[in-house]
């Protein structure tokens, strides 16, 4: 008998973060697999902040727009339920390009879909320090901000999975670590439980100045979740030869047309700085390498998360809506079904 | 009994680019030399664009501002006429940072003088092929535009001696060139004379619209001069993975509040594009190994340069806003005496 499926849909193009005038949650029966398929029981999918840039209709994004009508993807975790490909087997434990979901049918051939271990202390590291999130922050820290020992790193969005884990990452290698974060809450969280040297409150503090009381001597790496004015704040303030690892430009993503880049884009110049735009699904095949370094930061207490889950798939919006009002701390997950 | 010289002083910030009310022509003795000095009698000097920040109040330039009532700086081209440095001799050809001026005195131990062949079938190349533009144009190209043999590469300002040598050094890489200039006569000296493979007027063209339909698989690497739309044009077109080496901003140079930055600034994120800023002070020890590079291309006939030589220094202003107004080709020197 066919299972029943409830999946969110984008109806309309969303204005400003107003998802629930957008989105639909829709239910049908889930068509029998073809060869080549894996059914996958969603337990937690991902809520990503670059998701909404895909509802927009601009063309020049990543990838073209979310097609009206159609499911909204995520990366899920799950269990394999069903499975037509020789690689997959009911009850592997997999991470997959899915969808806002119960269940997802993927193609391994044709999209990424990853066997993960059931040995781990905590299975939604998977989705964490072990997945995308956790391969951006190494990489875009190491190889796009190319840091030092010694260096100054400051990186905004924080409180968010990728900006606190960039963090950690170059404090095992040895900089002094400063986060741009939102909330006294958020502050703390960083410097008592992640050990970042220090913090800012974008929404309290002068960013430039602070900036400027805290890196005397420059800034050599900036890792970027945001763009706009605290994007200039940290450009007013660079080093020579310092690096902008562009990893979010979180300001661009609700707009419809083109917004002007940073007032102080010159100082790209005067600073002989690099900037350098990342997108993980590049280095999604890298993702063992990058973990058996992570395994062995996260097996010393050196990486931590925290989750923010919310139950059931009719609550996404509400939790969707608190990536961009600075609600949520640490990873976004919404769980659909025990694992 | 002591020389005359004449030079160029900073008499006031220039608004926009009317060079006559900020600058003056003053004449005086000049001083005896002191160790470690050199007296050079300049027998061209450079322009360059660049030159023009430094006579803004902006603090967040490369360097400080040119402080008021100082001569303006440039690289000369002449002959030592007293030494009183072991390094250096009477008759000694350099190359130096020295003034707009009829005499230098400058010290080689705290500032750029580096002594330069007589052996040379024409010795301007010392301040264009040879000289700082040629080494920006190669490791532009080279290094920090990181060009491939293949590469689909763009240059704005091509008709500059920086832009033409750029595009000519990428030629030799294998790549396609593609020019953006200002007029007919400077497509044609592109085309006909550099062996440029297309070239485009941003005067008369919509340089989006002919990018996109000379690089139908987009910019690898674009060069750029200029900053501002024509940036913009770019960033539209840009391949993924692309590079953009940023050796110059001319559109910010002349303000002195910051301009925005590209609208199309999101397409680093989106195309995963690299920017990196460069600045030939930082390069110039290695002129040495670039040049020899360079020396076996420019022999096959392969590197070529066109000169813009005004007669006199009280000409001085008049051939420096030619810089400024599109009404110069190739690389810009004011005689002041023979070699």
């Amino acid at each position: 008998m066919a299972k029943l499926n409830r999946y969110w849909k984008l109806a309309r193009r969303p204005v400003g973060n107003d998802f629930a005038s957008a989105l639909e949650l829709v239910e049908h029966e889930l068509e029998t697999l073809v060869d080549g398929d894996v059914l996958i029981q969603n337990a937690y999918f991902s809520l990503d902040a670059g998701t909404r840039m895909w509802m927009s209709p601009r063309e020049d994004s990543y990838s073209p727009p979310t097609p009206l009508h159609s499911p909204i993807i995520g990366m899920v975790l799950g269990r394999v339920v069903e499975s037509r490909h020789p690689d997959f087997r009911s009850g592997d434990l997999v991470r997959a390009y899915g969808q806002w979901s119960d269940f997802s049918i993927s193609r391994p051939d044709e999209t990424y879909v990853e066997r993960v271990s059931w040995q781990l202390d905590d299975l939604l590291q998977h989705l964490a320090v072990f997945g995308p999130n956790g391969w951006t922050a190494y990489l875009g820290v190491v190889e796009y901000g190319q840091t030092k020992p010694g260096d100054t790193f400051v990186v905004s969005a924080a409180s968010g999975v990728t900006g606190a884990l960039a963090g950690q990452v170059a404090a095992q290698l040895g900089c002094r670590v400063i986060g741009i974060t939102g909330s006294t809450q958020k502050e703390a969280w960083l410097k008592e439980e992640l050990g970042f040297d220090a913090t800012i409150d974008h929404r309290q503090e002068d960013v430039a100045m602070r900036l400027r009381e805290l890196c005397p001597e420059g800034i050599n790496v900036y890792f970027d979740n945001v763009g706009g004015t605290i994007l200039d704040a940290a450009l007013e303030n660079m080093a020579l030869f310092g690096r902008v690892a562009v990893c979010g430009l979180l300001v661009h993503y609700d707009k419809e047309t083109p917004v002007p880049g940073p007032y102080k884009f010159d100082q790209i110049l005067m600073k002989r700085l690099q900037f350098t735009g990342f997108f993980s699904p590049d280095f999604y095949h890298r993702g063992p390498d990058v973990n058996r370094i992570l395994k062995s930061w996260y097996e010393a207490g050196k990486l931590k998360m925290r989750f923010d889950v919310t139950q059931g798939l009719e609550n996404t919006l509400e939790a969707y809506g608190k990536l961009f009002n600075g609600q949520k701390i640490g990873k976004s997950l919404v769980q659909v079904a025990d694992l």
